[in-house]
């Protein structure tokens, strides 16, 4: 069995070595942009954002995984990809990291973490007044494998929480709400903002002007997805403008972020560099060596993607 | 019945006018420092940060109620105090704050949001190398009815947890030590600590230089508990020795935290207006006309301050 791997980071070393010694008997390639390579067939491809010149390797491989979770950067190639199974990274310790990020970010804003330091910053001690936790709603879109843990992490540090998916869906002390047509009455009830939906053509630039400014005055938003889904122009104006009070955002358009970036001067706006949920790599390479032995006795794995929903 | 009310802040209005609607049969006295005040008899006091001026005024009452948690403030009156039931305030939404403070704080270390936010300040974008949480364990000092919820909510998070307590306590998931032969094992593995203890002649400098420095290299301490705990100089020797990698202080020797001590200028040390558990007026006021309507009745009442502990 050949098994490809590629990622465009080129940090494909750590992850070859892991995959060998997870798979003895399959011969694992890593291959590198640029890099001579011994080509195709493969039966497997392993891949984390991939670019076009490997597509063509792809042509005979019984089914390719990604090492993540989004998919957004695989399915822009199209009907350029083989019509095999793609498969995502299930839940590798991401779904407990991005809880941790969110509810940090979460308690930051509702304690008023943010303003007490910057108060401290400038030596002054002055006790700002605590807010309403009844009226501290956060609201959560997507309501997947990540979205799910979090409305529940976030349910357990006695937050009101609502969740909102593109097709209903229901959990245990959440308030639910399902489809374009619900959107706006949930953003209107949603003190903090959180998106984790996967990029799609339907996400992209979801969160524009008119969709932020139905959340309420004083709102928050974290986005732990992808940059895209958000028109930064417009989440920079209205923070601007006082509508919102601030964001935390692990993602962006263009990453990194571009030093000129306005985001980058903007103090209410906490930017960290997509560290929210990395993936552990130990935990990847098991559970995808793990699929390739059930496809291989000819049964079905989990986490495969829906080319026509996009994720 | 009389009720003698009293608030060192001075912001005893409306607790006053709680008070007369939660106890309408009562006459109730809201005595201010300098001002003329009908003197006693009175049947109860209700008290926070009393003032050596009020103690005479003690004399025939039945029960001295206190507006908080923490009972040093009234407890260093000794023999002072009239020989009746000191009652302290139970939980009242104190331990969630507690809980939301110190999850924050332990997140923020955890993830290294101190570090990007210190990073996305210069425009820096960079990655930090994730920390295994296995070996991110959070010692909790105290384990009553504020330790118990945060050592709850600290292992609902998934971090490795510890508790010390002056008896021996038991608690599902809390690796458990008690008495002060324990206190440096405990310590040797605890990476946060954070102190819950009350303010007492044993708790007095407590964590001094020997104790602090039986941390790992690298540890964190939050204090929420009283500041007097903490040698303070020998905490910032620490840190500024690279031994301690930071703190996050509620509280202090004095409070306000004077303008020129060097906990100001020291980015390592956040430092917050203690505000990490506020008492919601409208439970505590609820909570203490219960205790009075119990006490009327011949009824025993919980939360009984014990002298000789000192808490």
């Amino acid at each position: 069995m050949r098994i490809l791997l590629y990622r465009g980071d080129g940090q494909i070393e750590p992850w070859a070595r892991d995959f060998a010694a997870a798979l003895p008997h399959a011969e694992t390639v890593a291959w590198e942009e640029g890099a001579s390579t011994p080509w195709g067939p493969y039966d497997y491809a392993v891949l984390w954002s991939p670019c076009p010149a490997l597509l063509d390797t792809l042509a005979q491989v019984k089914a390719v995984f990604l090492m993540g979770a989004g998919v957004d950067a695989i399915l822009k190639f199209g009907d350029l990809l083989p019509p095999v199974p793609l498969i995502r990274l299930g839940d590798a310790g991401m779904a407990e990291q991005m809880a941790e990020y969110v509810a940090h970010a979460v308690l930051r804003y509702y304690r008023r973490f943010d303003e007490h330091e910057q108060q401290a910053r400038q030596g002054i001690w002055r006790p700002l007044p605590p807010r309403d936790k009844s009226a501290f709603t956060v609201g959560v879109l997507g309501m997947g494998k990540l979205g799910m843990p979090v409305l529940r992490t976030l349910r357990q540090l006695g937050f009101p929480v609502r969740g909102w998916s593109r097709t209903p869906k229901d959990a245990p002390g959440v308030d639910c709400y399902a489809g374009m047509a619900a959107l706006d009455d949930f953003l209107a009830g949603t003190r903090v903002l959180v998106s984790m939906l996967p990029l799609t053509p339907q996400t992209n630039n979801l969160l524009d002007r008119a969709r932020l400014a139905r959340l309420p005055q004083g709102a928050y938003l974290i986005n732990v997805a992808r940059g895209a889904q958000v028109a930064e122009p417009d989440l920079l104006a209205l923070i601007r403008a006082g509508h919102l009070a601030g964001a935390t955002l692990d993602v962006f358009r263009n990453e990194p972020l571009p030093a000129p970036h306005p985001f980058w001067g903007e103090p209410r706006i906490s930017i960290t560099p997509h560290i929210a949920a990395l993936t552990i790599r130990e935990e990847a390479v098991r559970q995808i060596a793990a699929k390739i032995a059930l496809l291989e006795r000819g049964e079905t794995v989990a986490d495969l993607v829906d080319r026509n929903r996009g994720y």
